[in-house]
């Protein structure tokens, strides 16, 4: 069953600037800058209520951030779900005739286990489905 | 000051079409369908912990979704963000050249007064801002 929207994913070229208007127009918080090598990205998160929002910056050419914004530009990146049953909701996926990036769930950040589903199928919507640790 | 997200806007041709996703594969309940008639938009509302997601179809090929499926396809539209001092934020934004596209609330759906930033101060993410009626 999904609990919350975990976080808000945006695409933007530099975090330095990007995080202006979250900081200085909307009085958002910086919680943490991180690193995310095995994605080649650069990430920045910012809380607001139960949710956040996740600004992410290639690390270099190769990442696939900066494909999306070669393709795309700046903006909305995915939107990532929180769920207490990430297999269940997975397996329920597969039934709807769903497309799944990750058949299985893969490692996140804070030690929480993600997967995505492919925007083909949620309506253009590139969309992660993620579960807390149980500890 | 910014209380949480209020709800993720996300463009579809089809309502009928792409509740399917969101009620059978992540297991979301409908709260309403509503249309909006002077923007045009038919609106379908998905509760989810604090927030909403917010599927929105054109009425006909004159709405601004219209424009913007023709131009991006479906996906995410735009995020709302629910403040306590609607007024106040916009005189922030406009003390940071932040560009708006309504100099001053406008009514909004369930009695809100709201205002749209532009996506070009933004980093490419079309931002609403909302207050709740008072009353």
């Amino acid at each position: 069953m999904l609990k919350k929207i975990d976080h808000i994913g945006i695409a933007v070229h530099s975090i330095a600037e990007a995080r202006r208007f979250y900081e200085e127009t909307l009085g958002l918080v910086c919680e943490k800058v991180e690193e995310v090598v095995s994605q080649k990205v650069r990430t920045a998160f910012f809380s607001l209520g139960e949710t956040h929002i996740e600004l992410l910056e290639p690390m270099d050419d190769s990442s696939p951030i900066a494909g999306f914004l070669k393709k795309r530009g700046e903006g909305f990146h995915h939107i990532a779900y929180e769920s207490d049953d990430l297999l269940m909701q997975l397996d329920t996926a597969r039934q709807q005739d769903c497309r799944l990036i990750n058949e299985q769930p893969v490692p996140g950040a804070g030690g929480k286990q993600i997967a995505f589903l492919h925007p083909g199928s949620t309506g253009g919507v590139l969309t992660e489905i993620c579960e807390p640790s149980k500890q």
